[in-house]
């Protein structure tokens, strides 16, 4: 008889639930429920007004959207609860939730809820530009082992730039939390009774580190003296690798999701490190490329290395018993959403109406007839900064080589190419440094519409990619750890890799690199790297210059 | 009882006759005649092929269409022929004619019209680009002193480039040839008998030189053995300054363009240089600019200096008695064509038709609204090479700065600031070498027409710019040599000021530059500069690399 894992998928505005069958990572049935409150960016309920770049969530609205989720889902599949192995949790992140001790979230009293710092953040709260260049200037002299696993730059996205924001703004209110939270471990903590935060979030988002743990608390001390403390006392909690159980399903939340109760829950992780999980192929030398609107890689490593310019390396951060290690691409499918909406001329919308194809697919099509060099054209693909591997947030887009002759589909390949390069760029940092990439698995939607640009990434990085085999990957990853925690014993899993193995899928589709193409992007690669070290580096100043006037003439 | 001056100005597929009254300058009439076979590109007259890049003309067209303007004009304005003070001729250049000793040109004996060589090459003839280059590497080292005044760079649309073609392609015409000449030259040698060549299209295209004359016979050896003897044999003809005086209409001439026999004619200048005495200020310190698909920098000067980076420096080429200095930017007009045909999204199109203007006039009014620095953007306006000051066409344009918010507007603006750059690195090259530039005369239809890119201008160079006060300023400049020519004893002008004062027009408008605006270009400008050392100097080869490959590729 079959067994099933159910991965449960926190995505921005919704959650899945998705039932996977054990046994072949078959996908039975998904279910998606929204957040009541979607996520607040203009007011509160209550009609309270939030600032620029604010993005709040209700916690309470995880819990009764998940219990829907999971409850249809297992109401319509039919399947027996008793079938279940176990759950697996994936979370956007860093989401930041600020709670009672007995779990209560500081916006469900009726105190504070008129307080905006008293909601959660979102990972996309944008607030907090200025705590964390504070927090970077500080972790520079205090902390700089550890902000070198950052590349010595912390985002406003993390952990403590939200937490500095509500010290800063609203000290009662940080007085008031006994704990901050990450929004995924204060879900698993509400469904198990059991408070663990996991590695995976604690790594890339929080400064934690397996060996050092957090910084010290002279640190958090020049941070804030109210934040002295807080790793023992608002951060507490043990951090446990992903794959990790955290412990069985209350039993009022067995009844809510329509669970057995004491069903085995996995601590969470990341959405899109769960990803990973969700490939079918969890060797050392995979590299999984998350084609969004950014760029994400993520790779494995029994090695810890100082990989210059990635975004962060931690220890069972991605799968348990390996260094795993996110670098990342600022822009990706923003430049494709800047072009179409900016650089089309009327005479390619036309021709797309009478193709009955998007602008999107023309200019891919277009795109993809040129050779390696042929539209005389390179681009640095900075449109949003650079993330990996010079880590700058000020840098900007180049087109160099435009002639009379030039065409918006040389330009719009030019585009591509610099992605490739700047891909190219990330994994030569990790090749050199010891951690190898031997192959390439792309994730999303660019990937799976873009058969030119997935040719001409295996071409530029000389690498077969294949694609992902779900268009669910990280609820099915997530899937994969709900397997491994229920163990053999409940008809899963007791090793991570036949987990995997087994559940995870790729596509039978591989974008094998054309020798050739390969060889003639080679000099081309070697000018974008002299264009990439010049406006990243040497003259780095020049970008800097160029933003802060419009900076300064906009106001 | 006024007395009156014909201007006649060749252009690429007609000439105009203009008559003005001399004391005044005011434009009296003008005819238009378009020449019977226009410019052949395709095929001759017979349907023999010509090939890439091959642009001719027939010479006896000239003859027939000036001599219908002008007698269309003349019967027209029913001016009486006596009143005619002198005619004024400027040409395209560098045009050349392969003609007879006894003035008939080569296309018009039977045994060559079937010969593409034997045909007038029109200035915009560039199939002799390999010419330029074994001229440009023969000349370094065998008449480095004549280069160094073309920045070392002769064109491909030069007399001696035009000729070695013909030398080498088809050596039976050149032989045959007894003379080449340029357009204008020719003309009035067959409008007065009298063979002479003129000071501005020998010194602007053809390596004469007022002290050095041309280089040496060992020169000419080293390009062709056949040509050592050429400048006493296939050139012959004395130099003369622009305003001088070729001789009297001849009688058959004469009576073909109602004229009287005698009437004094003005050697011939070339089109572009010719608009300057039209301007009605002939002091040095002002620079005449002309903005056309590229654009084109002159200006005056009782010294002989040696500019970095000009396209010539003539004494007598502009205006006699002065150094007449030429420098240019090879793109202008181009980056606007590029950019409507390019980027131009549909809704600016449907605003465009809404408003009921051009998408020039909707761009550059929302281009006109920005602040300097205010687009986040730099660009080298390389779309067609550099001329000045660089000269190289291996060149290309670079647009550095785009983000997810940069709008078509901005880059467009962008553009023009990069234009405004070029313009004041060419000024900056002049006053440094000690050749001051105080005001700029605009001339064409793009100062006409786009008064933010004027005031852009005015602001960037921290200069008044003026318009050119009339919109046939090549012809009226022509007029004002007819003036001259004629001399007090006809009604003219024995003196090229008052000829200039009292024929040549500037508009009263002027872009006056704002002071704060000017300071905030500084430091883009700087940066600018920094660009263009860069990609033009220090890594010209990537530009050129990139052009090289895109030839590669397309065969």
């Amino acid at each position: 008889m079959s067994k099933y894992s159910i991965g449960i998928d926190f995505g921005s505005l919704s959650v899945r639930a998705l039932i996977v069958d054990i046994s072949n990572g078959e996908e039975i049935i998904s279910r998606v429920s929204e957040y009541p409150h979607g996520c607040m960016s203009d007011k509160l309920p209550s009609g309270v007004r939030l600032g620029v770049d604010w993005a709040l969530q209700d916690a309470e609205d995880y819990i009764s959207s998940m219990c829907k989720a999971v409850s249809e889902a297992m109401s319509e599949s039919g399947i027996d609860k008793k079938d279940i192995a176990g759950i697996g949790i994936d979370f956007t992140a860093c989401t930041v939730v600020a709670a009672k001790s007995d779990g209560r979230p500081l916006s469900s009293l009726p105190e504070y809820k008129d307080c905006p710092h008293a909601y959660v953040k979102l990972w996309m709260h944008h607030a907090a530009v200025k705590q964390a260049e504070r927090i970077n200037a500080i972790g520079a002299d205090l902390a700089s082992d550890w902000m070198k696993r950052y590349s010595g730059k912390m985002s406003s996205e993390f952990m403590f730039p939200k937490i500095l924001q509500v010290v800063e703004e609203a000290p009662e209110i940080y007085d008031a939390a006994d704990l901050f939270m990450e929004g995924g471990d204060w879900t698993v903590w509400q469904m198990t009774g059991n408070l663990y935060r996991n590695s995976c979030a604690a790594g890339y988002k929080a400064m934690w580190h397996d060996r050092d743990g957090y910084p010290s608390k002279e640190f958090f001390k020049a941070l804030n003296p109210k934040m002295e403390n807080i790793v023992e006392t608002k951060l507490r909690g043990e951090v446990l690798e992903v794959g990790s159980c955290a412990g069985g399903l209350r039993a009022d939340f067995a009844e809510r999701m329509g669970l057995e109760e004491g069903t085995p829950v996995a601590v969470a992780t990341i959405d899109g490190h769960c990803a990973y999980a969700g490939l079918g192929k969890a060797d050392p030398g995979t590299m999984m490329i998350i084609m969004g609107t950014s760029g994400c890689h993520m790779t494995i490593s029994s090695e810890d290395r100082m990989v210059p310019g990635i975004c962060g390396c931690v220890k069972g951060g991605i799968l348990p018993g390996y260094y795993g290690y996110e670098a990342g691409q600022s822009g990706f499918g923003t430049h494709f959403e800047w072009f179409t909406e900016n650089c089309i001329p009327e005479r390619y919308v036309k021709e797309a109406e009478e193709k009955g194809v998007s602008v999107y697919q023309l200019m891919e099509e277009k795109a993809g007839k040129f050779l390696p060099g042929e539209t005389g054209l390179l681009v640095l693909d900075w449109w949003n900064g650079n993330r990996s591997v010079i880590n700058d947030n000020g840098l900007s887009g180049v087109i160099v080589g435009m002639t009379a002759q030039t065409k918006p589909e040389e330009i719009y390949r030019a585009i591509i190419e610099a992605m490739a390069f700047g891909t190219r760029k990330i994994v030569e940092s990790f090749v050199s440094t010891g951690v190898p990439v031997n192959d390439i698995i792309a994730v999303g939607g660019i990937a799976e519409k873009n058969p030119h640009l997935m040719q001409i990434f295996a071409d530029v990085l000389g690498m077969p990619i294949r694609l992902a085999g779900s268009s669910q990957g990280t609820a099915l990853g997530a899937a994969v750890f709900g397997a491994l925690v229920g163990g053999k014993a409940r008809g899963g899993y007791d090793d991570i890799f036949e987990a995997v193995g087994n559940i995870g899928k790729t596509k039978d589709l591989c974008y094998v690199p054309d020798k050739d193409k390969h060889d003639a992007y080679g000099p081309l690669f070697e000018r974008y790297s002299r264009l990439y070290d010049y406006f990243g580096i040497e003259q780095k100043d020049l970008m800097h210059f160029l933003k802060d006037t419009k900076s300064k003439c906009r106001g």
